[in-house]
């Protein structure tokens, strides 16, 4: 089955890695491959041809961090600081969660995600076989883990969750490579170190990705040096052998110039999540100096209790302010580098050198965003529009590996009456 | 004629001030007035009756600051910090404009207000007339100015200018109460002394409202110290007279301590601009500091060309975001409180006291916002979800003075196929 995209702004990859705006060019899609990006008259023919006029052609959105079911949690606890909001209000509802629960809301957060131009997202939360199950029948393109927690004050290892880790991984394998499953340690403060270092091990077998949640506030930075010797989380996890070019580590609002050159040195990736730190006042990550020092950095919403939504348009346009004025410099974190944040460094972040971009023999994950409303014209210079003006309801067409999955309004492989339907009996059960 | 909004969640004002949210209430308007909010049981009848099953009705955002036809500049220099965002990509271009090109672009503008939600914008720009014609035949309301600007460097007030911004509040005025046109000081940077004690002193007997920039720069402001024995840009416009309660103030990023006493005493409002002062890097506002000093904060979006849109949910959000984070705090200028600035706090700003509040006896300014999509359910906190969840797309009927101006994507009072083609026709004779 092969697909032409004909008349739609492209926001191609050139050979040097920047974007370049094509107008007059198509696409064609074969299978779940981008055959072609070029002139209109030299395109070969397709079994299908969908008109973009007045639409821009993108790379899909990459959410490197998010805990997709948190749908059910959604504004749960808003307008309290971290500690204070997992404890008192995210716990006790996360406690009654069932598997079934965790399909529903991931379903949901599809739904959400589809809608604003996500095509691949990250995803650790509690019974990730299910969100794996409902990633592979919606079309998404994921990554999923068990979350590795050890909270007893020894070093013992809890087998059970141990071993549910590893299977996961061993054993959830995507013959469509779309849907990876991986490792997670939760975070320094709540993985002890003998967990660590078995992770570790295990995967030098495996090479598995690997997601953990590091520095996101002070107090979990400066505990963690003080619990070890003055090791911030970064030099902690590289201790522990942990850290290479399969690990991302959301936040790193707290790094410090010695841990981004670990980073660097090790490739590990961060990810910026910008409404989750600021709703939480977590404090603002320099992301300037990290992209200075070499260092990927992908772009997250994190769940969307703390957000309160997955929109990562929302993400693009936070982000971007907040960095500029931060560091009291207009130029900073333009809209060309936002936009590779939330695509190809992303892609890079979650392992997938396939995707992210739009070139030919990469994957064909792309979306369309209409220039239809009064805020999208005039268009005079497509990233900032993108970045600055667009919403996420501006996208009408989200294709994950050539399939086409939500399209004005309309979602191809889900059934969104019955997911709200759905929604609604797991809303009033858990709350009622 | 009368309408009745049935089945809605109403975000209604308290006795008190505070948000009250009504279920199984409806809002009934009698001409431009809300005549009853109540259990549907005791309603008055209606001519009309609508259905607002699953929608959030609340008090329609007031704008209180920008530069609505620079949508005909939209992302034009874009990345450039202010003073040469001005003098190189926006004064050449702005140069050009025509006053046809003004009410295109004005009318433009309103378009994406309606559908975002604002029913009542503050308007400082060039041609201001075209603009009170061009709000007059859309049904918005708004408070427009000609600009109040002396260029020269001697204190010579500029006649013709003068004369047509007295002319402006003179004799433009509209019978509805829905146009204001008001005075207008461009900033100290602009002004000369001479000039703000005239308009001072002719505003003494017509009392209309007075516009203008302060502190936006700490250049700006700086220089104005210098300029001025160290008088602050408030202590300026204080010294010259022009400080009362009709007076709002936009931007007031660089303000001190004395400045917000000033403020306080005269009740001067301030204008909070968060993508504007982000985008150019202007620094973040003291929103918190004003609001526990008691000066009346209001939000605005500032001209789309710094901004780039006109979204008055992507500023609530921004704008909530950035003082938690700035402030360490999670609770710091939370969801209620920010509705207030979008709301009521902008009417008071406008001089408006009849509106931005769902209250028996206030004008009829109601916005419909969907909870259909999946990024609005569950819907716990209604003040959070506006705030934190929605976008300026889940607007799906806004109403001023009783009058539905936009519903579901269509224009009631703007042919928007008429509206885009000259909206064309501009850019293409501008840029070409």
């Amino acid at each position: 089955m092969s697909i032409k995209l004909k008349n739609g702004i492209i926001l191609a990859t050139g050979e040097n890695g920047d974007f370049r705006v094509l107008e007059g060019s198509c696409i064609v899609i074969n299978g779940k491959i981008i055959e072609y990006i070029g002139p209109e008259e030299d395109a070969p023919c397709a079994d299908e041809v969908k008109d973009m006029r007045n639409r821009i052609l993108m790379p899909g959105l990459v959410n490197a961090h998010g805990h997709g079911p948190m749908t059910l949690l959604r504004g749960v606890g808003g307008g309290l600081a971290l500690q204070e909001w997992l404890e008192t209000a995210i716990f006790p509802i996360e406690d009654k969660l069932t598997p079934e629960d965790i399909a529903v809301g991931e379903r949901w957060a599809i739904m959400e995600m589809l809608a604003s131009g996500t095509t691949c997202v990250s995803d650790m939360y509690d019974f990730p076989w299910k969100t794996w199950e409902v990633m592979k029948e919606s079309g998404i393109k994921g990554n999923v883990c068990r979350v590795g927690l050890s909270f007893s004050d020894t070093e013992e290892i809890p087998t059970n969750r141990f071993n549910e880790c590893v299977s996961l991984v061993r054993d959830y394998k995507d013959e469509d490579d779309r849907v990876f499953s991986e490792f997670c340690l939760h975070s320094e403060y709540l993985t002890k170190e003998a967990f660590v270092r078995k992770i570790a091990e295990i995967n030098s077998e495996l090479h598995a990705n690997v997601n953990v949640h590091v520095s996101e506030t002070r107090r979990e930075h400066e505990e963690c040096k003080a619990r070890h010797n003055g090791l911030t989380p970064i030099q902690y996890l590289e201790k522990c052998g942990i850290l290479d070019e399969n690990t991302y580590a959301a936040h790193c609002v707290w790094v410090e110039d010695g841990d981004l050159e670990i980073m660097k040195e090790k490739k590990v990736s961060a990810v910026f999540n910008p409404s989750s730190n600021c709703k939480l006042a977590s404090g603002f990550a320099s992301i300037d100096k990290m992209l200075t020092k070499g260092v990927n950095v992908a772009l997250g919403t994190d769940g969307c209790a703390s957000n309160d939504n997955l929109n990562m348009f929302e993400e693009m346009h936070l982000g971007s302010m907040i960095i500029k004025n931060i560091k009291s410099d207009a130029t900073k974190l333009n809209s060309e580098q936002m936009l590779k944040l939330a695509t190809v460094n992303g892609a890079r972040a979650m392992g997938r050198t396939d995707t992210g971009e739009l070139k030919v023999g990469k994957r064909a994950d792309i979306i369309a965003v209409s220039l239809d409303k009064p805020h999208m014209y005039p268009a005079f210079n497509i990233p900032n529009l993108l970045v600055y003006s667009a919403q996420g309801s501006d996208v009408v067409m989200t294709m994950v590996d050539g399939n086409i999955l939500y399209e004005n309004g309309e979602y191809k492989t889900i059934d969104a009456e019955k997911a709200r339907f759905e929604m609604k009996k797991c809303i009033d059960r858990i709350y009622g």
